[in-house]
This record gives C-alpha cells, structure tokens and sequence, in this order.
C-alpha cells in the first residue's frame, strides 16, 4: 500500500469525508491525485510516495515567491525571535500597514485578518456599517468565501443569510445596472472580483467598461465598491487589480499571495471608509499575530523587486504558447482563459470533464501538478526552464490521450 | 516622546480608529496600557518602551505554555523544514485528528481551521446540514466571534443575520426550555459556552442541571449541543470542557490555546454528525498549515504532561488567595469570579469602573499586566515565584489606591 493510500485510511477514520474542503482530492480531483504532500521547495512539491511534481497551482494560491522561500522564511523567524503574539500587536502591523497603504493606490487604512473568508466579510460589514443599507451584491458564481452569506449552496443555510445579496452577472452593464435599480437606496456595496474566475467555467478577463459601469454605480448610490482580490491579488499587477482600468475600489479584500504561505489577509479602505472601520468590532485570535506580517512585508519586497506581474505574465505566456502548439499538434481543442498569469486549461466538447481529467492525470504522471477546472497560478519561483520541463511532461500527456 | 507614543501616531494614520478589534487599548483598556509589545518570553511580556510585565491575559488565551515555548516552537520549526503549506496537506493533519479525537471523548472527527470566528460558524453550518433546520440557540451576552451573525451589536448588520439565533439566560433551564418550546421542530443546535465568561460582568460557573438539560433538550429536538470551547478549551479540562458534568456535546469548537499561539482552531465532532461535515463545504486558504499543527501536537502534548488543568488551578487559586487577602487588608471588595485558571477580577459598587480602571493601571506600573473588565488567563511558564512576585505588585497597586 502505498503511503498515499495508508494515510487515506487513516484520514477517513478522523476527518470527515477524508478530507474537507478545496483540498480535498475525494470531492475535486479526478484519481491518482496525491492527497498528502511532504514536502515543498520553489516551485515543486513532493508527495508522501517521493513523486516530484512541478506545481501550477500553488497552493491555491499563497505560494508566489517559491515554497520555503528562503528570505521569507528568514523574516518571520526573525519576528518569532522576539514576538509573534502579545496582548497586542508587535510594531511589524504598523510596517505592513504604511507598506500597503503606500503600494495599493485606494488604500488609505488597512484592517488584518487570517483568511479571504475574514476579509470578504469584514469588508462588507464595513460597508453596512456606513452606509445604513443592507443589500451587496455579488456576482453570479464568483467565489467569495464559504462562510453563510457566501455559499448558498450549502445544505441547511437559510435564506436570510444571503437574502441581501443579490446576484448580478460579471461584464453585464445592463444586468448590474437592472439589479441597481431594483435596490436602489438600500445599496450598502458592489463586490466584484478582479476577472470572472469561476471555478469550472472558462475564465472571462474585465470588460473595461463593466469596471467604470460599476464605479459610477457605486457613485451613484453612495456604496462601497468592494474588490475582491483574494485570489488575483498581487499577480496580475502590484496595486488593486482594476487599477489597470483606472478603476479603484472604497474597499479591498486581500489574502492568499500576501505572505508568500504565512497565513495573513487584509482589508484595505479609502478614507470615506475610515471612520466606518474604526467604528466596526472585527476581530479574531490570530489576527494580530507578527510572524505572518514580517513575512508579507518581506513577500511584497520580493514582488517589487522582481516586478512580479511581468515576470508571471511571460512565464504564464510561455506555457500557454507551449500548450497551445502541442494541443493543435496532438489536434485537442484546448481553450486556454484568464489572464497568463492564472492559467485556466480546459478541452471544448468535454461536458463530463472526461479528457480534461485524463489529460491532468496524465501530466500528473508525468510529475506536472494541472489541476482540470480551477484556475491554476504561477510563482516566481518558476523559471524559463520548469516551463519548458513541464511542457515535455504535457507533451508526453497529450501524446498519451 | 516614548516608542509606544510614536508607534500609535504612525498606526493612527494608517489603521483605523489606532487599532481595531479586542487589541485595541483606544476603546477597551484605560490610559497606560501599551499598544505595541516587542518581546515575550514565558510569562512575561515587554513594552516597546522596554517595560517588563508578568502577563495574566495570554494574548487573550491563546497562549497556554509560555510565550516562544521552544518544544513548540521547534516542532513547528521541524514542520517548516519540510512543508507548511500544498496543494494537500501535510500527513500532521491526521495526526492531529488522531490525538484529538483519542483525547476529546465526544469526537470522532475533527476539521482544521485559523480562528474562533471559522470554528463556532462552522458548528453551525454543519448543525443545520444534518438538521435541514434553521434555529441555533444562543446566550444573551455570550460571545462566539465578531462575524455578522454573532455580532448583533455591529451597526449595518441586517436583523436577518440573526434572526435565526434566538437567545436564551445562560444557566436558566426555565427560560432555555421555553425558548426550546417557542422554536421546537426548526431547532438545529443549542450553542454554549464552557461557562458563562461575557466580558465585563461578574462570570458564573455552570450548573450541572443545567448541562444536563440543555443536553436533554438537544436530545429531544434532534439538534446539536455546540460547545463553544474557544476560550476555555484545555484550561478547565483536557477534555472538552463540559465533561466534568458529564455532559457531552455533539459539537465543540475549539481555537486559542491548542497550538500555544500558532494559528490554528478546531471542529470537533460526534459521529452521528460526520456525513453532514463531510457534506458541508467549509475551508479556507490557509485552514490546513501544517506548522500550527505540529505546533499543536506538541503543545496538547505538554499539556498532558503537565496535568495542564490542575497545575493552573492551583497557580490560579494562588492569586486568588493573595487578591483576597490584600483586598480585605487594604479595605477593598473585590469580586473574583470564575474558574481560578481564569481569574476575573472586579470591584463591587464600581458602576463606572473607576476603582477597576486605577487599580488595574496601578499594577501596570508595577509590572503587572491584569485586565480590569475581561477574564484573565494562567499559563504553565507561570511560577508560584511569579503568582508571588505578582502579587507584590498588586500589594503596592492596592496601598496606592
């Protein structure tokens, strides 16, 4: 048996369903994927059978500056010599505050959490709290947390708790604008994410024109625009994610990439906002806590220093084109979507997933780590030639189908 | 001007109100407190102005073996070396899951999660998915966290976030019962804490009978008795915290102190709630760590060792003593109430805190870190030579008043 399937077995005993939520291989991933990992260095990780994997995805996410980056690593040990939690917080939360403040163009005031979960949330209470309305919309099939308001899905959620937040749908002027009337003056926030990246959907970059749409929106009924950039953030540019359409939100959710894997989010606001957060009780154990801030301080220099978005962009574009020539080679129809930066793979014509999964077991095999329906992230701790590495492991995949 | 003085003009600037949260000493401590600390080690805690302090709040709980405890901190070190964080967790994860459910007896089961805040919404979630119900019965005053629906304070937040969490006295089996009458047939849980520690208020240990009929009551309803144990978990009990009255939940959550301040809370469940988590879609990024898991381990492991519950109720019924006695000399009426290991200290007829607030900033001064309003917290890296060097301070804080 192997050590994969011996743990499995021991997981099944204590831990509901084998394993919980996007991690969990039994609900999200096709067989042959590992569901316990031993190890992480750049941009590779290992499995508990040794199996080495050149990895796309990141940990969903966190990892940009490479697993068990070293300068990272070295940062937050530096804060645990001395504090990593008090009865208050170390002077790092201030650094890291004046850090985001002066990076993220809107941001005037920043909030710390743990999770997306936490700033989504925050951001939206934040958001009632000033303006006195109730309702925030949210975006048909985005992803903001699966915490009540945020999974209507969930089986036993009652209605009132995602009552008052209508949906709209991405990129659609006249839909956002339709579901704006209808809660005209009771209009608290519109949250939206940094592009349309839902899971299991091809990925749909902003229209332009839907970013400035919403902001005159928001304008208009005196509410906050919420960015959601959990999960975009800090790949796509080193400000909020729609300043490249010169759009800026009142308040954005962050987590994820921030520290590099050391578990902090934040909430950042305009100043209109201010007051509001400071007269909103939001808080947690852990949310104080140094380690994690010294780590993102260190993550955020390391992304200036190597201009992130652009190094990710042409790595990201490098593996598109490489994927692209070998599906038209092997005469797959693969549409590749979102931004190169997150890459989103997925074969037409495959409704049942069946040659997206085949295609992603394989690469796994071939120590490549795909994943067949949720975007995937790069790091910079991919180089030119784990690129080209990987593309000879799909090579060998689509040559396999 | 002191370093503290500086630190919170910068942070006035850049997070809002100066702090938010429970860490903020702008809303919740009277003057003196500091708002930064630069260092902690065992039980003690340093200003960044270089103040020394016997510390009795433990960050708020989390810290329970001593600040930078080297076991923990090398077991989570160890953790780091190899991986912290994947596309799948490490194999600690089920580890973890194992020593928890061997040593908590209502758990079969156990999901991972960063605070508090996840741990009580997630018992709720998984409540109301096997009940198909709608109704968690909470305390009147009881905290569970800063999220809408346990936050009813919180300005902008819509009636329906907690319309369906009708609240009951705690330790009043009359009034539980007729709020269990008025919502009977669409009641999902009962939520409770290990005692009755609202802040600000003289606390109250729970009565047995009233365990028990809480317990009789969720048996009769089909619902989940949820033990809140976030705060309390592991100081009254290295069970969950009820288990002295023979009273077990079928939900507990947990988060504070079980990984001695490595970020991590807990969902622990009985088996007839397994499907239901295993069908709830709860997660987050960084709910699978691995380092605040082994940190964990090692920390339960120490607490086990050390008898944890009876070294810090004789630790804590030591301070108590002293209290007393320096408060009948001095002339004083002083209210303790709670379990000693998480002493509460107020003074009767102090309406507006006064007496509270100079007695308090007083054994400030004199290096003593109390609270006046919240419970307090003992940890193992407390010494009787610290419970006594303590309570010279108080002695000179009481001749001072």
């Amino acid at each position: 048996m192997s050590q994969n399937d011996e743990l499995k077995a021991r997981g099944e005993a204590v831990i509901p369903g084998g394993m919980y939520g996007h991690m969990s291989t039994y609900r999200m991933l096709p067989e042959g994927y590992p569901q316990y990992f031993q190890r992480g260095e750049g941009c590779r990780l290992w499995d508990v059978d040794g199996n080495e994997y050149i990895d796309f995805m990141c940990s969903y996410g966190p990892m940009i500056a490479g697993y068990a980056n070293p300068r990272v690593r070295a940062a937050a040990d530096r804060q645990r010599e001395t504090i990593d939690i008090g009865n208050a917080p170390a002077p790092v939360i201030v650094e890291l505050a004046e850090k985001l403040t002066r990076q993220i163009s809107h941001a005037e005031w920043a909030i710390f959490a743990k999770n997306g979960n936490d700033s989504t949330t925050v951001c939206n209470q934040i958001a009632r709290g000033r303006a006195g309305k109730r309702k925030i919309l949210v975006a048909k099939g985005a992803y903001h947390g699966a915490q009540p308001w945020a999974s209507r899905r969930t089986k036993g959620t009652p209605e009132e708790d995602y009552m008052h937040f209508p949906m709209y749908r991405f990129n659609d002027i006249e839909n956002v604008t339709e579901v704006v009337r209808t809660h005209s003056g009771d209009i608290a926030g519109i949250v939206v994410s940094a592009f349309r990246h839902d899971a299991g959907f091809h990925q749909e970059l902003t229209d332009p024109d839907f970013a400035k749409a919403v902001r005159a929106l928001c304008d208009q009924e005196d509410a906050a625009l919420i960015l959601d950039d959990v999960r975009a953030g800090m790949r796509l540019s080193l400000d909020a994610s729609w300043a490249e359409h010169g759009v800026h939100p009142d308040l954005s959710a962050w987590g994820k990439a921030i520290g590099n894997g050391e578990p902090i989010a934040a909430i950042l606001g305009s100043e209109a906002w201010r007051e509001a957060a400071a007269s909103t009780f939001v808080t947690g154990s852990f949310w104080y806590q140094a380690a994690p801030m010294a780590a993102s301080i260190e993550t955020l220099s390391i992304l200036e220093e190597e201009n992130a978005p652009v190094r990710l962009k042409a790595l990201g574009q490098r593996f598109r084109d490489g994927i692209y020539e070998q599906a038209q080679r092997h005469g797959h129809s693969v549409l590749q979507s979102g931004p190169p930066v997150m890459p989103t793979l997925m074969f037409e014509d495959d409704k049942d997933s069946k040659l997206g999964f085949a295609f992603c077991q394989a690469a796994l095999k071939q120590g490549v780590f795909l994943h067949p329906w949720h975007n995937m992230f790069l790091s910079l701790a991919h180089t030119e030639e784990d690129i080209d590495l990987a593309l000879e492991g799909t090579e060998r995949a689509f040559a396999s189908l």
